[in-house]
């Protein structure tokens, strides 16, 4: 839920406004409808001896990894993404694992940062729903101020020597004719996870219970209305869940890391 | 079905010799899979009283009447789709009605063709059944030999004073992932029906049986599988149908005009 996200009326729409709040602990809840206009990026940070392999994981697996950025080892600016970027405090909440286990939730990386870490941004559904509500497309988890609801699915990633792991999808629910033109909004942005990957009954892609997300909050679906699922950039989290690397960093689902770019600069077309 | 339909090893696929085999009576079953790559239309012929008034109905239902050509009263020629074409005598079989009642099919108009009447052509979703074909998305109507199924829904189409009445759709069953990539690939094709308008349950849009088309066949529905409606060009029947205009001419459901304009050339971008 969105408890502690009570900054809207203070934050200017700017991104970079908005990393210097959360930079200093003003704002550490949940990062959606700040910035309204700006990308926002789901963040992965590994050793260098695995950013290589999850290089290639990205470039095998474009939906729910769409590769914005990725920094050199030991560095912590992403100028790509925005001037004054510092990966290691503009996150609200970052989520640090050991051996594949939730280890801690820190508020920045001032003191776990190491030279050898390899950051990856990597697109996020934020950038798509603008245009979404653009359409007058309700998007519940928007609507119910929480967080969006993520699932692990029974579709295999394209894996890599090293790395494999079950899809992870984020799903709003919407009437077909929306769905349908979600479809079409959503196709124009392959930057940001670009078109669903499925609709319609949510146990043909493993899904036993959508009312129990196994990441953010469940939503209401209302008569009349579909799941639609995106590929989401929380799947490197189940990879790690499944992999169990000795250590890696990523953001907290739905706690992202907001850039400069527009996200109309992403559209294809 | 489709028991009549025999030409399809003896014609070459241009467009211009299956409207020869047509006009002289060599074939008289419907036209799908004939001259691939070439744009079918459906037909509507009206007296010049109600001419314009259709031609605003159009205007105002683009998806289910995407016009591609009108011609002038009288006129029986339609160079825009096709040099020789004969209006009176190159579809494998018309639908003559009268005040809303079918009263015959004839295989041509030859000696009911009057100076007064003014000729419609419509776009027809045959055109991007190619596309999805390409997609190796099946089309299900096509590999059981059927003709597409048909639904009037309870979608009521934008009226004017005279004219009204159900949307007519299409329906082509296909798993959830195949859905999403036939939103995108027929969004490509406006001028022949654009996006779906509706998937997923039936009766959201007036549809009691699934099984029981109020044209075309039935087709099989696999598990698993979701079906998917797009507008229909047969939908200017469903209004002869409700409204019982003195005199109208159509096509037969899936006995289409086969054009000269290429199915690529429609495509949006």
């Amino acid at each position: 839920m969105n408890q502690d996200n009570t900054l809207h009326t203070t934050l200017t729409p700017e991104a970079a406004n908005c990393r210097a709040l959360i930079r200093r602990g003003a704002h550490t809840g949940p990062t959606a409808g700040l910035a309204p206009g700006y990308v926002q990026a789901n963040l992965m940070i590994l050793p260098k001896d695995l950013a290589n392999e999850f290089l290639l994981f990205c470039q095998r697996n474009p939906k729910p990894c769409p590769l914005l950025s990725v920094a050199e080892p030991g560095q912590y600016a992403m100028p790509a993404l925005g001037q004054d970027i510092d990966l290691r405090q503009d996150v609200p909440k970052y989520r640090v694992w050991h051996h594949g286990e939730l280890a801690s939730e820190p508020k920045d990386l001032m003191d776990i940062w190491r030279d050898d870490l390899v950051s990856f941004a990597i697109g996020c559904s934020f950038s798509f729903e603008e245009a979404l509500l653009a359409n007058s497309i309700d998007i519940r988890h928007i609507s119910q101020g929480r967080n969006v609801p993520m699932y692990r699915t029974n579709i295999p990633t394209a894996n890599t020597s090293k790395l494999h792991g079950p899809l992870v999808v984020s799903m709003r629910p919407m009437k077909a004719h929306d769905a349908i033109r979600a479809v079409q909004v959503t196709s124009r942005f392959p930057a940001v996870h670009g078109a669903p990957i499925h609709l319609g009954d949510p146990a043909l892609i493993g899904i036993q219970d959508i009312n129990q997300p196994d990441y953010g909050d469940p939503v209401d679906i209302h008569e009349g209305e579909i799941p639609v699922f995106w590929a989401c950039g929380v799947t490197p989290q189940s990879i790690i869940h499944t992999v169990k690397p000795a250590f890696s960093i990523t953001h907290a689902p739905g706690h992202m890391l907001i850039t400069d770019i527009s996200n109309a600069s992403l559209a294809s077309f």
